[in-house]
């Protein structure tokens, strides 16, 4: 089992005898974390960012790690998210492997790596773990909490299990539950990881690994990430040069399938097979309607939280635009100033990570709003 | 290797030598067939209808075969295609396994089936196998060629072959060339087959079949081939009752899961894997373009009919809407009376086979405003 910590991120301990929402507990677990900026004396300039499914805590460079963060462009001194006024810190997702414990950690109970063993994860599981991190560093109130997609959720379960501990939320492209479109596509990608031989029910090692489900996997999930007309202006029918062919019977001819190639190249190796799938359901299963019998805009409604906008992409399959909205009628419902956006990205969900020209003006505005 | 035939299925051969596109010949080869009404006097009665990848030439029931046909809502006696007015004519696709000859099929060379020796199969060579099937029944006039899905792209090469030879064109959720959204799509889906150890470059049999492969291919494409909203109403996140759950590991949960499930056991030993593999590349090769260096509104304005009419849906993300409005447009700028009809159907490119209320009406008009 590998795990993938970047070298900035500082751990806080969770709790031992951590309960899981769905039954079990951990203990010796720990929260990986990365800052940017300082807390001020009133202790009310702290800002959470809750990430989708692969990133890591490393949100933006620092001196420890000069690399360029995940969300580079909007986090640091003079951007969207300034450092010189906020504190900003973003976890790595419990059950994840860059740092925060999930199925790829070791169980102290046993020396080894949790594997299936590890409980089952909800989202909600990842809210109370963020809540923990920020016990840890004494912040008692947050100036805002933002999610991006899976971190959406994330976002609005935390929100759920702490009233008025956010006075703002920018949800990036996330949604207040799972529906089945994105649930098939879930499930396939971890069927494809689960019927590869060598997943062997998690009992895998480097040499024997699922790479072929975790190759599948991924290039489905790049599929859906993306749009159709992104790629009808990038790619078009442009074939790859015969040397770049691979020769094998079907095998691939067009510029578009090596880029999927090139994303699976990049992504099977680097993030855990058991991670992914543990994480993937946990995002099937996040319905905020459960804390209003059933009723998701009942649920946003409850929610308490002074403003909020919520953004999201004409282009994305995944978490379609109109989650977003729904997320900001329902926070408007509960009397919180709530804003919507709907952009006309062409990349799909993973607009919020590349179009900045779009999304980097509405989260500085959002941010320079605050309180 | 199995074939799928029809009981009501008629043969005509192909001649010997057949050739094939991207080079290589058949011969001893053969396109099933079915027909529905007669001929009549003047011979300019006679309506072609191309199939998707997977269909028969089953498209409605009939005396010798009274199943429902693909298309029963739309091809009888007093319905949309009234087979007391026209003489239809639906053969299997070349390629497929379902009568017509393709890697299934016996190449009588060898008395054993094609499998990959099977030439490279093009769209283009299924338009000359349906021109072959014509003259085999002394047809040498069309009322219409009616293309969908696939068969949209069949018709229009068909259009390209033949100049003047049919005098309308009914384009059904159909596309001038693959986009490389699609072919995204269909690269996975043969990727899928491919990487199952028991594909074994196409020499399986039916105790070792890569049904693994064809179920995840399938998969993807029912949800390629449906929309998120229909789920949406239909699904929502409705859970299997505890007994329709598998227990696996990160088993199937949700009714969407095992819908998915459902069409996968119904396909995945009902079409063979080769064909598959053929049918789909051909699709990914197609592009009308290839006739007017490169500029397909040019090539579909140099195609020579009278008469049509494009119908798209506006949930389609597999053949999207604004593909059906290019073959408009086109054939209106080469002098054709063209007219495009974007459908809000929400079951997605699967709508022709479903969303008769809204299709129907549409194919009526169309053929009772023909000459």
């Amino acid at each position: 089992m590998t795990e993938y910590i970047p070298p900035a991120s500082q751990f806080a301990r969770l709790p031992d005898g951590f309960a899981m929402k769905r039954g079990g507990s951990i203990s010796g677990a720990r929260v990986a974390y990365e800052t940017w900026g300082r807390l001020n004396e009133a202790g009310d300039n702290a800002v959470l960012i809750l990430t989708g499914l692969s990133p890591s805590a490393h949100a933006a460079s620092c001196a420890a790690d000069p690399s360029p963060g995940w969300w580079e462009a909007n986090i640091g001194p003079g951007k969207p998210i300034d450092t010189e006024r906020w504190f900003v810190i973003c976890p790595n997702a419990l059950g994840s492997c860059r740092g925060s414990s999930g199925p790829a950690s070791i169980n102290p109970a046993t020396g080894e790596p949790w594997r299936l063993d590890f409980p089952r994860l909800s989202i909600e599981d990842g809210a109370r773990a963020a809540r923990c991190l920020l016990d840890s560093l004494d912040i008692d109130q947050l100036a805002s909490v933002v999610g991006c997609s899976m971190g959406g959720m994330v976002a609005l379960a935390f929100l759920q299990q702490n009233p008025g501990f956010a006075r703002s939320h920018l949800n990036v492209s996330g949604a207040a539950q799972a529906l089945p479109f994105s649930i098939a596509i879930r499930s396939l990608q971890r069927e494809a990881i689960r019927l590869d031989p060598q997943w062997n029910d998690g009992h895998y090692d480097d040499a024997h690994y699922p790479e072929t489900g975790m190759r599948l996997a991924r290039k489905l999930g790049v599929v859906t990430y993306r749009s159709a007309l992104e790629w009808r202006g990038r790619f078009g029918r442009v074939r790859l040069e015969p040397d770049e062919q691979d020769g094998e019977p079907f095998g691939h001819e067009f510029q578009i399938e090596s880029y999927l190639d090139h994303h699976a190249d990049r992504f099977a190796r680097a993030f855990d097979p058991n991670c992914y799938l543990y994480l993937s359901r946990s995002m099937d299963w996040f319905d905020l309607g459960d804390y209003a019998n059933g009723h998701v805009h009942e649920a946003l409604a409850s929610l308490q939280v002074e403003r909020s906008l919520a953004i999201g992409v004409e282009t994305d399959i995944l978490f379609p635009l109109n989650q977003q909205e729904e997320i900001a009628q329902g926070l408007a419902a509960g009397g919180c100033d709530s804003e919507f956006a709907g952009l006309p990205s062409p990349q799909g969900h993973d607009a919020f990570l590349v179009d900045h020209e779009r999304f980097s003006p509405l989260i500085a505005g959002f941010f320079a709003g605050l309180s």
